[in-house]
């Protein structure tokens, strides 16, 4: 096993998506979820080689998520088995067409009981850069031991960590959040956060100039603000650069967010220059809203250009 | 039997909906459809005791209907079955994205056949409230005189009577609805209608102020003018009031009316002010239109507060 | 419009086809359905012209009816559309693995509306043969007379006439049925019945022979009790032959029937004998019954010894 | 609340059924599972008066299960509702034609918090007859102390107590199993148990006479004994009666024990013989069977005929 | 065969269409495609003689594709059936919300051998008018040769000939779709472009006034430019119409130009004016987009005035 | 990329299912197919590694392909893709319930354009055995002489081969069949084959033991002979050899041949006996027909033993 471009880590579960309300029953369709893997997949489309570690259950929603990220050509090989917990599940509902609601059956999940152990053997392999989200150290004490480990270690090492805020209200408060990730962001080199969660790395209400010149002071050196419809802000040490996103029609805005991230750090990867790696970001964001899917709808290479001067209705034959 | 918030009495039917022309084909999904059967969920998700009265067939359908109603805590067991008719059938079909057209298969239906009998025992057992609406008499003459029964008998045990216009041009003239309502009113407290079937109870042509003013002399106390996307209108004797309606995706607007009659009746129950009233009558209308189905995505009562400060594409997690 | 082999009358109804009892919901398919038209569609699938006469709605599903025999190849430019009734229907409910269910919305629909003045044009157009069910004299007072009328005017010009007994429980009695279905078949050439519904054309309770030999001396010449998986028994003046059904996996035995009266008219059509109209007849009913839907699968010329020789789970390729 | 003819208590669980291996995906449909509210819906299809009492979440799963309890007139007004835990679930999965495998989200559930105060109510109403199963207890420790305290509360008011082994290998070892129900027959008059399950109330390995006669001594006075396709024996204090089960293909096994429990109940509230008892039993275990879903397919009173006579392909019309 | 009022002929696909990105897999559902067809469906519904000729497979998919256009009384008494080559396939897939791509399975199909000779009957029959498109001289040589015969035989006989450019990237070359259209229009009355492919009738980016003036001098009476949710443009030698789009909620734009052809040649067949003409070219325009498929939301001619004065979400009921 | 165990090559594609009759249409699923790549699969599923070579266009199909291959576990790195080619594409109709039919739209496709400079790579990294398929040589010339060239690269470096002749009637006729696989089998240690295929590698109409005789004489050292329901028979210098099929219900026979073959090489891989060999094939045989799809119901290693001892209707839990 060679080192990837990207190493993620987390929970990797699967997300039932109803269409309508659960309350009334129906159908449901079985997806790969995760914000890393999400992280991943986007990634790996675009050619780079990116790997996962985490834990699955030796049970059948396990292979399925293990097949799902084998498909797209995410890296699985450093992935534990737990035979005694069953892969987490989520179920997403569409409650109204403006409103999806997550409902988590997770606690006591394989991937909740990560631990150090896990990710020894891939952080040896090393990466060119780690990316860690939020909810992964919120899943258990071992969980965030893990988080906090790979991102010593990946720093000490001289990997560059991102890390995704990505503050799952149902998993911890915000006070827990804050205090557990604030000193994580001392090892941290590129931070993702939308603009209501900036203030977990930083004080309560702290302002995004306060918070982000804070996180200058720790090491970080980029801090991208997601602001949805409205693009995103980028903060580097040369300033502050806004970055439009792209017109489309946003069917679902679940993995929106995750494929900004991929798109920015495919762009970090090629080497492109803060203003191409932030149109990556957006188009893949672009993608991600404008197909069904949390992951489905990213792009390959090729396609990168495909939404550019196309409006809605475009037949290409 | 003890009395319910709410008595309402009319024909349920099953509505076949298509998703697309039906000349072409395709399959249909099956719902339980009826303006006051809608009323009755909306009052009944939100914890208030709801009863329907009415006649169904032995057929399945009249299984599926009662079902259905019971499903969502809804009093049926004053409900007529009918051994000789079968349960009313409607098919609803999607044909443009814009436009939904009702095929009725309702003549000679269990529902039609209502009668004053079907309704002396969930008279007698009373309500803090009776709901009419303007189809039932335009189903049958039996239907029209239980209508009227129901209304004068209610009005003399002191129990407002709450009346939607609801014209439905392919059972009834305007003309004759107009001669068969107007009367009606002498009965009832609470007049609920769209803009353009207000002069239904009043001159052909009359305007809105004229038509209020004649209602009033007749004893209504509380005049309601759905406006659509537009919100509502309310008349008092206190005076003319507007309320808005919520911003929501509309992906289905069949039910939004009863939806609105719901909440607004819900707010009475609960002793609102006018202005709460209007306002929860409002949030079951933006629940009724932002989801599929007639009345499948309205709120329980930990709901109501769901789609506040909620942008399109929220998700809950 | 020149005479077609095969001329058939009836009611053509959309049938809505549901994969589990109704009373639970779910979803519905659409299907064209109907005794007569299912002959007519066997018949033209092997090349045959076969037309249909009868009289549908305005409606959506009326278009729906006409699309699906004009794709079929079956002439229907003789049919009277009725803007006053709607196109009939029925519910076909897969109540158990075994047992299907059809409930009826044909009452007051536009095909039972049929009367002489629909039928003049085609019966003076001419065909090779009329093809006749027990269902249409049982629908109304007017497709009585005009099923009469028919029969009698083909008689009279030379057409042969063949009668399927078809007896629907639903829509009337053994004795109604009786009484109007023998002195129907002095015009009658062949009869086309299942063991148990021979002796509607005879005394009740009359032994098949008894009945044949009755139906002899009233006209007829070939006699045909079908005995589903066990096959077929034809009465001819030359005696008695049986014939066995074709061994394959039975999935829906919906329109079995017709399927093997359409076979038994192809091969008359094509100048088989009798041994060859058996078998063509037993070929379409394996056809039928082997697949899904009324006549759907039913085998083009090309396609007619697709089942010799082949064993369950057999692939092509 | 007026008593009702049956009461019975356990977990009610959303069941998410899929149609292939889990491992490739595709979709789910949701459903209605429990041993207890299966035998609640079979006797209440049957027009008895039957009540379940359990826990449930305040999620939407849990709406969904008293939807369904309710839709089929199941008494829930004793139902708990807990903020706390979600609502059990379960993935069903079609793994071959021949084989499904059950997958449990259940540990923690609200289900499995069942306690004795959640059932004090109910027991105070009283019924005719207590139903019990063997997977209660088996859920947790207050689960296996509300069992053992509804049995012996029951006993001492003279309700007769009916218990279904239903042993649940994921849930518990048959050792264990057996410690635990052998001392709860002590106060039970019925017993239902699949042939290999016998053991589990005697001796490892005792033979059927050996068990039966130990269950007699102990104050059960019928033992029912399920062979699937076999039928069923019945041990009474009279001797042993062999029942066969009726003739239909078997599409779904899954709650065909519930429904011979049910038919079997319905039979003892109907006040039929033993002999009429086993008929019933057998009907609906037919029932069953022959259809999807665990409990979608039973019959209503006037539906309990409906089997005889038919054979496979038959089409009422 | 007598002569329709609309001949046209090309190549008839099935055509796939997904919902989403074909890399994730997912179902397909079957349609029939072909701009030629699409206009002569849209012009048959309007109760005009429509009639197709070409060439497809003696396959199942020529079997569906002479079904659907016999359905909607396409006349295709005229095709040629080929023993050896395929029907062709197209795969639409639904890539993001608003960015559809076909993938053609054409290249050697029995449509894309089209010749003369399939032509000489049809042609000897005569239309009143004779439709093209600019597709079929892209498929082959002989399609090309078929194509130019066509027109010009047509012409000789004084049948007005409308001509579709209808641009195919991914068949041909703009310059070598130009090199073999411009002559065809010596033979062209009507002309129907969009804005982009109007220099393919002119000198490479040739501006509008100049290609028509091209056109005109050819002997092109009316030059109808398609210009989307912005109408078109009407050039005739009166002058330059423009007509707007009616404003409906779009779902799927192909087919649309094709709609707004049939749209505008039934107009001429029914004698309106040129302003009549355009109106109902954007009234069929507007049902194709907003309704899913290529031509299965086209209207009758009693439908054509419903999408006048109806807003979005209206329910006629 | 080191030597895997199995190393397969010939063309995989992607299958689009119907459930019924193609010419009415319907909705189509997305599946792999190919017989060398199901043979991979079922070996992947195992545990042992199996690599596939083959050509895929750059298409969305192409890439449908790899992923799920990908997901299985199957090594594709060794895979050519074809920017020219479409992937290939075959089309299965279901078209009674007992048999189904294959059509292939794959002449000029990428798959069938291999050669021998496609699998230098793979064949240099060498396997454990190699499998080929009398498919490949039927594809085109290029194909013919890249199976020929694989199969003695592999025997000259002492890697066994294994030839399954999987005669294709729609590809090739039998007497070209035999001119290609007769002189390929002199390099093959493992043939595979049906009853009625078995005389493709010897004279016409030769009986088995005269065939294997023959083919004993080329070198072949195992003759595995399959009989469907009735097992298989194995042909070694010991003798021969019966085994028996597992019972169960038979839902979809595609695939099974190339199950059998992979739990046949599994068992080799495993050093199985002769016994255990043909155990593992029937078992791998049994899963794959009683479930849906080509090899989506194989089993992994732990999955083994899941049929045995369970009859129709087991239920795990």
């Amino acid at each position: 096993m060679s080192a990837p471009d990207l190493l993620t880590l987390g929970e990797a579960l699967v997300s039932l998506r109803s269409t309508g309300p659960l309350a009334v029953g129906g159908s449901l369709t079985t997806h790969l979820a995760g914000a890393e893997s999400n992280v991943a997949v986007g990634v790996a489309r675009l050619g780079h080689r990116a790997a996962w570690v985490g834990r699955v259950g030796t049970d059948e929603f396990g292979e399925y998520v293990l097949r799902q990220m084998r498909a797209e050509g995410v890296g699985v090989d450093g992935v534990t088995r737990d035979p005694d917990r069953p892969t987490g599940l989520m179920i997403l509902e569409r409650r109204t067409a403006d409103l999806t609601r997550a409902q988590y059956h997770r606690a006591g999940s394989a991937g909740s009981a990560l631990c150090v152990d896990d990710l020894r053997a891939a952080l040896a392999t090393g990466a060119r850069l780690l990316h860690l989200t939020g909810i992964t150290p919120a899943l258990s004490d071992t969980a965030r031991a893990a988080t906090r480990w790979a991102a010593e270690t990946a720093a000490n090492s001289g990997i560059p960590v991102c890390l995704d805020v990505n503050h799952r209200a149902r998993l911890w408060s915000r006070d827990t959040a804050r205090a557990v990730l604030t000193p994580l962001t001392d090892h941290v080199s590129i931070v993702v956060a939308s603009a209501d969660e900036l203030d977990l790395l930083g004080e309560p209400g702290a302002d995004e100039s306060t918070v982000v010149a804070d996180l200058f002071r720790r090491g970080v050196h980029t801090v991208l603000v997601k602001l949805g419809a409205d693009g995103a802000r980028a903060h580097t040490p040369d300033g502050v650069r806004h970055a439009g996103a792209l017109s489309v029609t946003a069917v679902d805005t679940v993995g929106a967010g995750d494929a900004f991230t991929a798109g920015y750090l495919s762009g970090w990867f090629d080497g492109l220059d803060l203003a191409g790696r932030l149109r990556r970001a957006a188009t893949l964001g672009a993608f991600a809203v404008s197909g069904p899917g949390d992951w489905e709808g990213l792009p390959r290479r090729a396609e990168l250009s495909l939404l550019d001067g196309h409006e809605a209705g475009s037949v290409i034959r």
